[in-house]
Parts: structure tokens; C-alpha cells; sequence
């Protein structure tokens, strides 16, 4: 078949719904940013009725509006929505179908269903699903629909959105959007492209932004005021049209964060009022749907009499889990079967669970037919009310003996709660190994859970994805079992485009064999280990290796992305290679989960190693991946070459035109409050001469590359993207460097500024972010923190602690000094909470660390300071099993203890005269009265070596609270000094060691 | 095959089309009232790119909600829209083929295309075309689209618009929308009504008004500033936006008549910025298609010598003319073929030109085969330059005499201009009758041109519809002829659902016998009477008959529209004969061109006849038609009986929320002025009780059948409905009769008012209308009346005129008074401009009556109360032959012809002492001094029978100018005071007698 055109695809996939049962409709009329919200799916998805629709659904948005240049992006994007309600259980394998329609040979390609959970908050919508993939190119979107409008699906649907432009750039071999045949001898550009160019002219440059504000609100007050007069449906066109208009201030860099919050909360609580609406209108006349019938318990078996142990094997077949999810599915089923196997008198074998993306399979080895017979006591009544006075048993005895099945005579006595009562013993006779195993597969079935769940069409089930199949042996018998809509079968599932998908298996010694003959590896150590052999073995043929330790993480997921690796070497244009690596191996990881090839110098080389599933076409699959890091490769060209073209200063002046946030200025607003902070913040630090010109140096440029169109896309590269603009704009190395830091730490466990102008940006950038959010919208509370502060505190925090350099510089201060650079006030009581703020998480980021809590409260003091805390903190867990140091410790303690609260310290010294006081006079004065930043705790617990002996001394010899009150003042004015010096380096008095 | 679903049916017509070469594109993202609208019609067609495309339209008429009520009215119905540019030459035969596509047997139907042109002021677009009716039903839009935003199309474009959901009614054979099976198992009301009705209550109840007068605004101003910034497409969207705010405002009774004329002169400006725009930019890089080819001109063909006299035959194929413009055109033909034969010497016999909608045929008997030849002198040099003073030939006469080929000696002499010349006679040959019919040819259909030309693939031909074909031969040959792109050929074409509708005619006499040989009737006339006689045959099977008289416009329409009548008789359900005749007969000959059928009681039967056009299956169109006027009674019934629900009162009330105009209120307001006005009005004239009372009643309900729903939808019912619905409700008959004549006349030559009451209802309708819009609009300028007053003002002298009770009233006062009334004011100078307005309007209207202009003048003193001078004019005309009036009249104008300018009547006559002048002041005492409307023109005539002779006696015998200056006042003063009495009756100076 040769590739379709556009409209031939559209045609074919309408034909091939069509005859699926699915209604056809038309896109909507006013601008949507995707099919979901054609009234056909964001209403239709609700309530219980049924409901197969597809559509051709072109989806404006704007922020993706290139005009026209780039291959790969369009501000009018053609989708292909299908619903389907209720899910039909099979909506994968109809949809593999449906890619065949467009003569797509789901055997050669490399067709795969990975993680992608959709979710608008906007409109209060969100579903669990996968991006489909075709050799790497994500080609559909396929969603279990939970939620619409903020009223939960029952039942839920499937939604798959096809991406047409991809699916025919990749059908054709097209690399630019433009050139995709359209319809026969008229190209996608000769039909769009001039609409491109001034579509997004409008939605980048021209539409006015006040007049969308505008817009805005007045389609937001008709959609309330229809909303209220129950009208759902003209009610959600104008919350579509809300929408539009928020689009376009957003693609005019109009939308400041706090605008979009609430903006979405707006638009959340209508489109909640729509949903509510809605429903409330059908229930009346719609039809009920019969409820999913709960699957048959499959008729008891006998275990045949005399028979010995066997295999077990209970295989729980999903819809693609997630890499995370699965193998904490596999944990769990792991924990659950064996405690019920503890708690059972089965005997068995070694147990093995293992999980791909679509089983979690555990192998009993020896199971045992039976368990074991057992002898149990059961307790009856008191043995006084047990027995007459005569001795003879009495009504409640002989119903107890009557109840247990034995003669009253038998009854013996036991001792309970301080009691005696009468008791039998019973024999109580092991299940046999079929009902344990059924009871086990009930259990762990009903009680498995992700992180986020999902229901689909059953009743009672909810997990990551769908549960499909159970398969549950015990040697040759099915184990007897259904969990809700799910009766276990000696049926299991293999790949997909295997020519027989479902094989039976005679038993289940016969299970491993029959996922080996069809090349399912089992195991995900096994299939990890084959990943990264095979990949190596791939890249070697073109001269390369993987690094295993720098790829560990991608192999762990890989390996749970499919079943069976087939790596595939591919190749790019070595011209790509002029991009930043950063880019390339981003792109090639984190988008496509390829990896990448190095040469023995460690230099990147043009290959990759893509690890598709199952059997394929290596070819096919080679140059279908190969196009998608090409148009990848050249979308990031696109934006860096774009990037090189513009001066640093055309960027840095395009952050004028960002919101940052309301009240709060531009992002060019905040840049240049971070450059002043940085000053404020570098003066008490002491920085040589080189360090401050590139501080000041970068200082000036900070953020520009958030002007850049590199960052714009992949915002994980701001700071990456400055440090090469910088440098290709000749720059110092140390400046770029600098800039590269600023935006260090990204995300928990990240690299932290090496450099000292670095360390001092990031801070600057930090404080700016936390005191301004802080001010203005207010700190987090309880799981509110919509601006992420307490990652910015937490970054704060992790700065400060990794320079020694700024253990002088208080947190207190700065907030003062960043609260003097917002264009809004922020007041003193707002700053002191904040501080507490921050005093908070240094003491829950230290005890995460698991850093002992006294000694955490031992260094509280210096909780301003968080470098100076830290590593005061290094020095106490240091000292902490030190005999002498304990000992100073323990005498700083006592003479704490002692001290009155008001105790003062004095000069006078002039009626200590003893010798026990001499000497502990001595020792106070060798106290280094220095600030803690000045003397590490061990110089100073050095110097204080003498202390222990002359206080120990002291308080054998002398009493303290002498009855001269001018002796007793003397006395304690010294042990105050002693204690005042030593508070000043520690919280002595937190201490348990 | 089986009647297709909605779905279905769209795909057909996609598939349909695209195998045809069109491109299919999605409906537009914005609302659109039609597929027009969309950029891939509205922008598209512009400029000489060549443009195929095929797509589905979901189109909002806000103002055709109907809650889902109405069978037949929705406010979203599915367009399919095709556009073809170039226009293929074959379009017609191409659609058709497409309704076969869609299952319909177009031999079996009657498919008919049925003049309906098309154009949308507000966007400066406008095609000439067609309805296509299958079986009465109106299916298709068909037009040749001629401008878009204000630009003429270049090549023009067909544009075929398909209403689906009236096809899939017809096909599927249900009667209310909501039946149409949209989808196996799921009918269009499952899946829209909800949406019917939701939306029906946004655009008819619950839109806020204020907030789309500001959409309209800020998408009218984001539209210009987008024109300006030369971004055509999204300033499209913009209007697109502005048009569906204005659209919505209208649904909501929110646009007052002058609004509207703003708001379509905004949007045709914002539409011609577009067009413009977009064409611009284009131009620069758009191919320019090839310039259509004109014909060959056939290789010319000698007439064989000796050939006897042959039949001439020349038929010019069109697509369907609209009945006038075929019987204009059918007069041209013949008026030019006239003259060109006139002009000719070739002998001929008789010549008839006949029409049908497709061609226009000229036949000519006994064509000779040549013209004859003739002896034609040729005038030379003057004698005296031609002669030497020998006698001898000068060299001018010896040129003159080589020029003509003759010898100088054979040179005569010729008087012309007063002077001699020589000459020489030489002798012409005729031309062949093939050149002067090739001559012919060319210069009628170079020259045919309609009321409104369109233009179509042709580089020089403009014609009411495309011309597509030249018969012309002489006997068996071809006449040698190409007109533009057009070659004369030997073939015709008959019907186009004739299994060979292109037929080759071996000689002229046999083109009779070939149209006759497939049915078609040439001759009008013929045509007509078998209408006529096939449908009074029709009737009269139901025992009922055609009233030829009231059905002879519909005949002579009907005769135009078909070319082989097929009278079928229809029936309707009697149920429907509750409803007004007014609306069941209206519905019948206007909307279907059906007879009217009625029984010899004169009372409508429940039949009619529809004649279709050439063979067809009778069953089948009898159905058909049936089908739709089913519908359309069920139309005007679902409005009857929903009016007929409705008090009076409630429908006066929905007047407040209609606008009339700006400054003028709502139309309850014009209502209630009417009420006051018809008081004002009725002051002035002689009502007995018994009419004021009547009068009283209707003043307190007029106009308010403008608040129902049958006016709303058929606006020509108003007053008709008003009389129904007041008799309903349970007034008097005078009253209802008098609130229908309130609205008359509704056209020039309706009936006008019968009643007192009733005129002056219609007469303070039509003030009130005049007065307040010429008050705040101004009065008609040149071409410029937008609304209309230059109608008003024609009634309202009508009006005037029809009733002698109104000779007491003064059109001045009215006015006047009128103005008193209007919310607004209205300055003297403006009402000097009306009264004058009206009256130049009565004299236009009585010279278009052919009234004789002295007469006119003469009652011009009149003109401020037309019923007088109307009066006055019919006397006038009476006695305008009358020997003594007109002895009178000369007698009266020498009495006035001698007075001074200065001249004053005085009562002295004690000098006029002379019998003749005693008889003169006689017969001066005996003229009656009244006001003319109190004596007849006749009676004051017959009172001054005798003043002609006294007169003339008194001119014979007496010197006026006396020289004795009190007898010369005193004789002038008798003449003034005749003179002045005479003048009241008439301006006799300007009677030219």
C-alpha cells in the first residue's frame, strides 16, 4: 500500500471507526486546543450512557505557532479523536487495527504504549494512559478518560487522539510539514502554509492584548451566567472561547503565573458547573447501561487424591504498566504472596515474581497439594460455669462440647486471661492447595494498587492500567478464582503482533517455555542485562561504546518498556554534531529513551541505540527512529541555529516581553533584581578582585537564555543554553560558567554551583523567586504550593550549605535585602515568616538526611546560617564518640544546670580565692570567646580540654550557692561566662549523647 | 440502495468530490453562517489560482433557533460545500452525477434548477445560480460566485452548497429532524437535540446583549487592525467573529434597521480589506492559470453552387435562465436577428424565435443561398478637379477611375452637397448565406446581456448564466461561426437525464423534429397551454380546477421554468385546510409553483398540481412534492397553532423587543405611535361612531401580529395574519379587517384599504415610518434609499388618493404632527423637505400614470391633499373635451392674462355702469366662491356657464385700461375677483387646452 495523503488518511480512519461503531461528527466551531473538548467528548464522556464517536478535530494552539518555518511545530494541528464509552475492553488491539488501515504493518514497525497520563487543570480533566509510539515516534495519544470537568467518569472511556501531521510525515518520509502530500498533487503547505505564516503572526505579534483580557472575561461571565441558568452546553462553548483567548495572552507572553492560576481556577469551577450541568440534564431521560458483569467463579476442581506437589504460576496480565509502577506492582504481589503462603501451611518451593510491562508473574515452585492438617485448642466457658456443683458439666459446657463435635468428658482446662476455662482441641483440616492459591490470586488481585490509579470497565478493580487476564495454575489445573469481571484461565497473552496473541498453556510447568518460544524475557534482570549487551554488541559495529554507568538509569527503564529488546542501531546526520551534547543526549534519553554511542574518547559519536520490542524489522525500525531524532534533532537545530543568530542582548531584552508574575514585573524585572541581590549578597563575602568581574560580569546577563528559542522549548536547558551562547558569543569561560550555575540546583540531588559567582547567582535567584512569591501570593501551605516555594527554599537552603564561603552570610538579612528589591512592599512580620519558613526546612532537610535530632537542635542557633549549621553539624558528628569531648559535654551540662536563670556574668573575680577556683577561672579564660564561624568546634573543644577536670573539680569542692550572697553571685558570674562562651558555639544543651 | 445515514451521505459526497479533483479541508473553527464564509470558499476563490475543494460546513443561523421544535428549522444545519474555479464548463452535469452518488435516480426525479441568486451585503459577495429542487424540494445552492469582499472573481467560480439535513429528510423519508438516522442505530436528535435546544436558548433568550455589541466592537477593530498590518486571514477570522456577535444580536431582537446598515457597511469594508489584502498577497507568488482558449473559428465552408433555399436554424444553449431574463433575451434575439437580415439582401422566409430555459432559438424558412447582388455608384473627385481645362481626366479622376477598376472614360457625374462629382457605378457581390449567418451569429450572442450579467469561463461573454453551446447551420451545413470561446456546431442537447443529452442534428430542418423526438416543447406559448391543459386535467381527476385567470403569472413563470411540461397531481393532508387560504396558497404558488387546485365552489381542495419537467416517474414526484409541502405547511402550521396559543396581547408585548431603528425605538413604540397618530388623524375626518369605535380597537392592537411566529418567518403574511388571529381571539369582523388593511398596500398595485378605518391605520403607519426615519435617516438621495422611503411615501399618497374622505386633510398638518410624536426632533426645515418630497412624488406618480402634464400642473395646488387633487384631475379630464369648459377655461385665462401683477379685488362697482359690464359682474356674482372640495369642478363650471360670453362681451366692448384711473381699478378689480374665484378652483394658467 502506498502512503495515504492527508485527507485520503482522514477518510480511512473515519471508514474505519465508522464500521467499529463509532458515530461520526464534525470538528468544533469555535477554536479548540484539542478534541477532547469538542462537546462530543468533554460532555459525551460523562454520565452512564454509551457513546463511540470519532472526528476530525483541528486544534489551534497558539503557543506553537512558528510561522511556519519550523518542520515539526504548527499553531493548527489536524487530530483524529476517538471515544470510546465504555471502554470495550480490547481499544488496544482495535487500535493496532486501525494503524493497519492506514497501511501501517504493525508487525515490522515497532509499535509501543508508553507512560503518558494526560491532564488539563484547567478544566479539571485528566486521564491514565500511554504516548503510542511507532519506531519512536509518538503518533497517538491513548487515554483511560477518569475525569471531565471535575466529575469522575463511570464508566470511563477511552480516548485516542491520532497526530495526523506526524502519522503522514512518517507514512510519506516527509521532513517538513509543509511537504506532506495533502491530496494528490497539493502539498500540506500549498493548502496551510500561508495560514501558518498569519495565524501565527496574530497569535505571536498582532492580537491585542488587552482586547483578549477582555474576551477573556466576558466569555467567563456568560459561561457563569449560563451555568446558572442551567444551560451546559452554550455554557461550555464559552468557556471554550475563554480558553482561546487565555491561549493567545499566553502565546503574547501576556500570562503572568499567578494570571494563570488563577485563570485556570476560573475556568476549573466552570467547567466543573458545565459538567455537573450536564449530567444532572441527561440523567433524566438517558439509559442506564447494564453494570459489567462480575465474572463467574469457575467451577471448584478436586485436587486429584494422592497428588503430589506442583508448579504454581499466577500471572496477572495488564495493559502496559508504567516502568515505575511495575515494579512496584511486582513488590507488592511479591509481599502479598508471601505472607499469604506464611500464613498458609502450604508447603512450596522457592517463589519468584518478575514483572514485564504487561504481566507480574509469580512461579511457586513444589507446591504442595494440601496443606496441612493441624490440631487446634478452642476455649469455652469459664470452669466455673462449666461445672455444677456436683462436678457435672453444665448446659453451656455441653453446648460448647455439642458445638465442637466432642463428648463433654473430653473437655480439658486452660488458663486464659488469668482464668481457667474449659476448652476441646480440633482437628482442623488443610485446604487444599487449589483454594489456597485462589484466595491468594483474590487477595493480591483485589488489593493491588499504584500510585495513581485508574478504573476502567470493572466494577471493583482500580490500578495503574487496566488488568486484562489472569492466568493462575497449579500444575495442570486452573486454579478455580474470579476478581470481579475476572475469571483466571489457563490462557496467556504474547505479543500482540504475534500471529497467535492469545496461547493456551497445558500447565504450568509449560508457562516460562511458553513465554520463552515467544521471545518474552521474563525476568527484568535478564532483560535489563540484555539491553545493555545487546546495545553494546549494536554500538560496537559502528566503532562505539555505551557507557553502562552513565546509561543505568535509561536501562532500568527501558527494560520495563518492553518485553523483549531488539536494540537497533541508527544513525544521524554528523552534522548534528555541532549542536551542544547536552542537547543531543537529552533529546536522544529523555524524548526517545535511545542510547547514546560514544567513541573510546568519550566523544559523542552519530549513533544511537534505540531497544524496540519483540520481533520487527530492523530496517524498518532503524530508519522509522532514525526520522524521529532527525525531525528532533532539527526542531532543537531549528531553535539553536535561530538562537546563534540572535546577540544576547536581542535575548536578554526579550525577557521584557515574559510575565513573570502578577505584581511582580517581567522575567527582565526579575533578572535585573537578581543582579542587584547578587551584589548585595557578594559584599559580604570575600571575593578576590577575578571573582567579582565575573560576577559582575554575568550578573548582567543572568537569564538571558530564557529569551532564547532553545529554552522556550526545552526549558530544562536554561543554564545549559546560556553557558554555550555565552561562550559562542565569546564570553569568559568563568562568566558562561557562572551562568550555567545560576540556575543550579534544578531538581533534588543536582549538580550545586561549583564557582563562587555561580553559587552567589543561584542564591540571588532563589531568594528573589522565594521573597517575591513569598510576599505577594504567600507561602505554602499544608499541599498548597501552586509556585513550588518550598523547592526554592529548599534550593536556598542547598547553596548556602555548599559554600563555606557564605557560612557569614545571614539568611535574615538577605530576606531584608530581597524584600528591599521587590516592586511591592513585603512586610517585617511576612519576613519573619519566612525566616521561620526556612528554619523549618533546614531542620526537616537535615533530619532527611538522617542527621540525629538532638544534634540538629544542637546547631539550631545557627539556623541562619545554614553553611555555618552545617557545618558545625560535620564537626559535632565528628566529635560526637570522643571521650573528651563527651566529658566537655557533660561538665558544659553541669554547669548549665546549675545556673539560675538569671544569672549574670561579672569581672569580679576578688572573692574566689580557692584553688578549685583559680583553676577553673583558668580554664574559663582559655574559653576562646569567638564566633563560632571564626573556631571549628574541635579547636574549640581542644582548647577547652582542661574544662571537664576544673568544673568536675569545682562542684566536688566548692558550694556553688554559698550562703554570702556577693560570693554566691561570684561563683555563678563564673560558671555564667564559662556558659556563655560555650553557647555561643553550640546548643550544649540539646545534646544527648 | 438503501437511503444513506447523515454520515453516510457525507461521506459519499466527500469521496464523491474528491475522486472529481477536490481537496477536502475541515469546517471552519469559528462559527460561520455557511460554508461561504470559510477561507477555503471566501479567500480562495479570489485571484486566478485554480481551487478545487470539497467540505462539510456546520452552519449557525442564531436566528433559525427553534428550540429543536420546528421539524424543519435548525440553528446548525450541515452544509456540504463544493467549490470549483476554474468553473468546468460542466459543473451541472457533474452534480448531478454526485446526487446519484447519494442514491438519487435523477431519471426518475424531478431535478430542476430554479433561478435563485445570492448575495451577502454585509460581505460584498454575491453569485447568480440556482436552487436545485429535487421533486419541489430545495436541495442545493448552485451559483457562479462573481465577488467576494467586494472584488470581482477572476476566473469566477461554481459554488455548490448542499443542505444535508433536508436531503437525508427526502431520502430517508422522515418528517421532523430529529428522525434523520445520522449513524446506524442513532438518529440526528440523539446526537444535536440537546445541543437544538441549549443553544436555541442562548441565541433566542439568554445571550447578553451588551456583552456581543462589545464582541462585535473589539472584533471589528482587531479586524482593521489586521488589514492595516496586511494579515488578510486572521482580519477574516476577526469579521467572521464581528458577523456571528452581529448574527446573535439579531436573534436577540437587538438590531434596530439603521444598526444594521452600519453594521454591514463596517463588515463590507473589513471584507474588501481582506479580499484585497489577501489577493496582493498571492499575486506574487501564485501561477496564473492559462487565459481559456477561444474557439477555433470552423474552417469556412463553401455554399454549393446552384443550392436552392434552405432552413436556417440557430438556437444559443444556456444553463437555466430565469423566466424573464429567457423572455428577454428571446426578444432580443428576434429583434437583432430582424435587423441583421433586414441589412442583408438575402432572401428568407418566415422567422420565429422561441425560449426555452436552456436555449433561445431563432429558425428561419427559405434562407437563399446567397445574397443577391447589387450595382452601387461610388462617388469620385469633384468634376471640376476630375476635368483639365481640355476636358482631359485629371490624375485624380484617373486614379478614382484605376481604384474602381473601371476606365476614365466610363466615368459619370452625380450631384451631391450642392455639388458635381464624378462617379462610377460597380457592382457588389452578395455574401453566401453562411457568411451572413456566421455574421449573424456572432453579432446576437456577442451582444445578448440580461438585467445582471454574470461571467463564467469565458474571456469575453457575459450572459444572465453561462452560454454552453451554438447550433447553427443552414440545411445540412454548419454555419462557420465562433463566438469567443464557443465553436457553432451540428449538436443539441435535449434533457440531461436523456440517455444521450447531446444529440447530432444532420440538417436544420430536422432540429424540430429532434427536440420534438425527446420531448421539448419549443414554443412558449405552446409550453403554456400545456400547463394549462395538463393541469387543469390534473385537477379535474380530483374533481377540482385551475383558476386560469388568478394562476396566469404563475403560468407564464412556470412555462420558463420547465422545456417539457409533466403535470402531476399532489395531494395534502385536509387537516391543513384549518389554516388560513392566504398561507396555504401562498406557500403553494410562491415557494413551490404549485396550482392551487379548487373545487367549483371556488373552495381550496386539498391538491395541487406541480408540473415537472420532462419524463419522469410520476410516483415517485408526486411524493416528492408531496413530502415537501407537507413540510412546509407543517412549518407554517407549527408557527399557526403556536400563534394560535398566543394572546394577543402577549404577541403585542414581544413588540418592545423588537427594534425598529435608531432613535425610533422599539417597534411597540412605532406601534403605539401609530395609536396616536390614527387619533390625530381622525380628528380631522367624518367618522360616524360606529368607526371611530372600530377604529379605536384596532389603533389599540396594530402591527401586533409582528409579534407572532408566522409573521416572523413569512413577513408577507403581516396584516393577513393580523386579521386571522384577531377574528380567533374574538373580535369584530370590522376590526380584524381593519388591522389587515392597516399594512396595505404591501406592493405597488395591492389592494388598498377599504375601510375608514383601516386607511387611517395605514395612513399613520405609513406618516409615522416617513416622518421618524426621514427625520433621523434623511430622505432618499439619488439611488440611495435603504429603507425604503421613497415606498412609504408612494403609499402614503396612495392611500391618500384612494379615499375622497381625506380631501379635508392636509398632508402638511400630518406631518407636522406627526413629527410632534416622534422620541426625537425634527425641525421645520426637515418637514418643508418632506412636504415637498411628497410632492414631487405626486406628480411622478401621477405622470406615471400618464396623466397629462398640464393637468397636473393644474391641480399642483393641490398637491397638500392628494384625495383632492385627484379628485379634481379625474374632473379635470372629464371635461377636458367639454366645448364650454373649455370656453371657460380660454374665457378665464384672458381674464387673467390681462391682470397687472398688482391687481386687488375691491366690492366698489359704482363706475361699471355699462350693460356688458353689469352682465360681467352678474356672471362674476353667480361663480360659487367655495373651497373645491365642496363643489365639484363640473358644478362650478355649469355655474359659470355663462361667463364666457360676458366675458368675451366685455373684452369686445370695454377698455379696461380706462384712462380714468378708478374706472380702469375698478374694471380690474371685477376680472380680479372672477379671477381670484376661478383660481380656487384650478390653476387654469396652466391648462393648455
Amino acid at each position: 500500500m502506498t502512503a495515504p495523503t492527508m485527507q485520503d488518511a482522514l477518510a480511512r480512519l473515519t471508514e474505519f471507526w465508522g464500521g467499529r461503531g463509532c458515530l461520526t461528527v464534525q470538528p468544533m466551531n469555535t477554536e479548540v486546543g484539542a478534541g477532547t473538548l469538542n462537546p462530543a467528548t468533554a460532555l459525551r464522556v460523562l454520565g452512564p450512557e454509551p457513546w463511540n464517536v470519532a472526528y476530525v478535530e483541528p486544534s489551534v494552539r497558539p503557543d506553537d505557532a512558528r510561522y511556519g518555518l519550523n518542520p515539526n511545530r504548527v499553531q493548527m494541528h489536524t487530530q483524529f479523536q476517538v471515544i470510546l464509552k465504555p471502554e470495550p475492553g480490547n481499544a488496544q488491539e482495535v487500535y493496532l487495527e486501525s494503524l493497519a488501515a492506514l497501511g501501517i504493518d504493525t508487525r515490522a514497525h515497532d509499535v509501543r504504549f508508553v507512560e503518558d497520563n494526560w491532564a488539563s487543570p484547567a478544566l479539571g480533566a485528566w486521564g491514565l494512559g500511554w504516548e503510542v509510539w511507532l519506531d519512536g515516534l509518538e503518533i497517538t495519544q491513548f487515554t483511560y478518560f477518569q475525569q471531565s470537568g471535575g466529575v469522575t467518569l463511570d464508566p470511563p472511556a477511552v480516548e485516542i487522539t491520532y497526530g495526523m501531521e506526524r502519522i503522514l510525515m512518517a507514512l510519506q518520509g516527509v521532513t517538513h510539514f509543509k511537504d506532506i502530500a495533502y491530496a494528490p498533487g497539493i502539498s500540506y503547505g500549498e493548502v496551510f502554509g500561508q495560514n501558518e505564516y498569519e495565524m501565527s503572526r496574530y497569535y505571536l505579534d498582532d492580537a491585542d492584548i488587552a482586547t483578549h483580557r477582555e474576551l477573556f472575561d466576558r466569555y467567563g461571565d456568560e459561561a457563569a451566567r449560563l451555568v446558572e441558568a442551567d444551560l451546559p452546553i452554550p455554557a461550555h462553548v464559552n468557556v471554550l472561547k475563554m480558553s482561546h483567548a487565555f491561549n493567545v495572552l499566553d502565546a503574547r507572553g501576556a500570562v503572568s503565573t499567578s494570571d494563570r492560576a488563577a485563570a485556570f481556577a476560573r475556568m476549573r469551577t466552570l467547567a466543573n458547573g458545565v459538567a455537573t450541568g450536564w449530567i444532572a440534564k441527561r440523567a433524566a431521560t438517558a439509559p442506564t447501561p447494564a453494570e459489567p458483569v462480575a465474572a463467574a467463579v469457575p467451577e471448584a476442581v478436586a485436587v486429584p487424591e494422592g497428588a503430589g506437589p506442583r508448579t504454581a504460576v499466577l500471572e496477572i496480565g495488564t495493559e502496559e504498566m508504567p516502568p515505575a509502577e511495575a515494579r512496584t506492582a511486582l513488590a507488592q504481589v511479591e509481599q502479598r504472596l508471601r505472607a499469604v503462603l506464611g500464613a498458609a501451611r502450604l508447603e512450596h518451593g522457592p517463589v519468584a515474581v518478575h514483572a514485564t510491562p504487561r504481566r507480574i508473574t509469580a512461579r511457586i515452585e513444589a507446591v504442595a497439594a494440601r496443606e496441612s492438617d493441624r490440631e487446634v485448642t478452642v476455649r469455652g466457658p469459664k470452669v466455673a460455669a462449666a461445672f455444677d456443683a456436683d462436678g457435672n458439666p453444665t448446659k453451656a459446657a455441653l453446648g460448647f462440647a455439642r458445638a465442637n463435635g466432642v463428648d463433654a468428658a473430653d473437655l480439658v482446662t486452660v488458663e486464659a486471661g488469668g482464668a481457667s476455662h474449659v476448652a476441646c482441641t480440633r482437628t482442623e483440616t488443610g485446604r487444599d492447595a487449589l483454594d489456597v492459591l485462589a484466595a491468594a490470586v483474590a487477595e493480591i488481585v483485589t488489593g493491588l494498587r499504584s500510585g495513581k490509579n485508574m478504573r476502567w470497565r470493572d466494577p471493583k478493580l482500580a490500578f495503574t492500567r487496566p488488568i486484562r487476564w489472569l492466568f493462575a495454575m497449579w500444575g495442570d489445573l486452573v486454579v478455580p478464582v474470579a476478581v470481579s469481571s475476572l475469571a483466571a484461565a489457563d490462557g496467556t497473552r504474547v505479543h500482540r503482533s504475534d500471529a497467535e496473541p492469545v496461547v493456551r498453556v497445558p500447565d504450568a510447568d509449560a508457562y516460562l517455555p511458553t513465554l520463552a518460544a515467544a521471545g518474552i524475557v521474563l525476568d527484568e534482570a535478564e532483560r535489563r542485562a540484555a539491553i545493555l549487551t545487546q546495545a553494546s554488541a549494536a554500538a560496537e559495529t559502528a566503532g562505539g561504546l555505551i557507557d553502562f554507568d552513565a546509561e543505568a538509569a535509561l536501562a532500568d527503564q527501558v527494560a520495563f518498556l518492553i518485553e523483549q529488546p531488539t536494540a537497533v542501531l541508527g544513525s544521524f546526520d554528523p552534522d548534528y554534531l555541532e549542536l551542544p551534547e547536552a542537547i543531543l543526549t537529552g533529546v536522544m534519553r529523555k524524548h526517545q529513551r535511545y542510547f547514546p554511542v560514544h567513541d573510546r574518547e568519550g566523544r559523542l559519536m552519530p549513533h544511537f541505540v534505540a531497544v524496540a520490542n519483540g520481533p520487527i524489522d530492523t530496517d524498518t525500525v532503524r530508519e522509522g527512529n532514525e526520522a524521529v531524532l532527525r525531525a528532533r534533532f532539527e526542531d532543537a537545530a531549528f531553535f539553536y541555529r535561530a538562537d546563534l543568530k540572535t546577540p544576547i542582548a536581542d535575548m536578554r531584552q526579550r525577557l521584557e516581553r515574559l510575565s513573570f508574575a502578577e505584581g511582580l514585573g517581567s522575567i527582565a524585572d526579575r533578572a535585573d533584581r537578581v543582579r542587584a541581590l547578587a551584589a548585595d549578597v557578594s559584599e559580604r563575602l570575600a571575593l578576590d578582585a577575578d571573582e567579582r568581574a565575573v560576577l559582575d560580569q554575568a550578573a548582567r546577563l543572568v537569564k538571558f537564555d530564557l529569551g532564547s528559542q532553545m529554552v522556550t522549548e526545552m526549558t530544562s536547558l536554561a543554564g545549559t543554553m546560556a553557558r554555550v551562547y555565552a561562550i559562542e558569543a565569546g564570553h569568559d569561560e568563568a562568566v558562561a560558567q557562572a551562568l550555567f550555575e545560576a540556575e543550579l540546583p534544578r531538581f533534588a540531588g543536582d549538580l550545586l554551583p561549583a564557582s563562587p559567582s555561580g553559587a552567589v547567582l543561584a542564591f540571588a535567584d532563589r531568594l528573589d523567586f522565594f521573597v517575591g512569591l513569598g510576599g505577594t501570593v504567600g507561602l505554602p501551605t499544608g499541599s498548597k504550593d501552586p509556585f513550588a516555594l518550598r523547592r526554592a527554599a529548599i534550593a536556598l537552603l542547598t547553596i548556602h550549605r555548599g559554600r563555606t564561603g557564605f557560612k557569614d552570610l545571614s539568611l535574615a538579612a538577605a530576606l531584608r535585602e530581597a524584600a528591599a528589591r521587590q516592586p511591592v512592599p513585603v512586610g517585617d512580620g511576612r519576613l519573619d515568616e519566612m525566616a521561620a519558613f526556612l528554619r523549618d526546612r533546614l531542620t526537616q532537610q537535615l533530619a532527611d538526611e538522617g542527621r540525629r535530632p538532638d544534634f540538629i537542635e544542637a546547631v539550631a542557633p545557627f539556623a541562619d546560617r545554614p553553611a555555618l549549621a552545617a557545618e558545625r553539624l560535620a564537626e559535632l558528628e565528628a566529635l560526637a564518640d570522643d571521650e573528651r569531648f563527651r566529658a566537655l559535654a557533660a561538665a558544659i551540662g553541669r554547669v548549665r544546670r546549675i545556673l539560675p536563670p538569671d544569672a549574670a556574668a561579672t569581672d569580679e573575680t576578688d572573692l574566689l580565692t580557692t584553688d578549685t577556683e583559680l583553676a577553673l577561672i583558668d580554664q574559663a579564660c582559655a574559653l576562646p570567646d569567638t564566633a563560632p564561624e571564626r573556631t571549628g568546634l574541635a579547636d574549640w573543644s581542644a582548647a577547652a580540654a582542661g574544662l571537664p577536670a576544673a568544673a568536675n573539680a569545682f562542684f566536688d569542692d566548692v558550694l556553688v550557692n554559698d550562703p554570702d550572697p556577693n560570693t554566691r553571685a561570684q561563683r555563678l558570674a563564673l560558671l555564667t561566662a564559662i556558659a556563655q562562651r560555650a553557647e555561643r558555639q553550640l546548643d550544649w544543651s540539646a545534646l544527648r549523647l
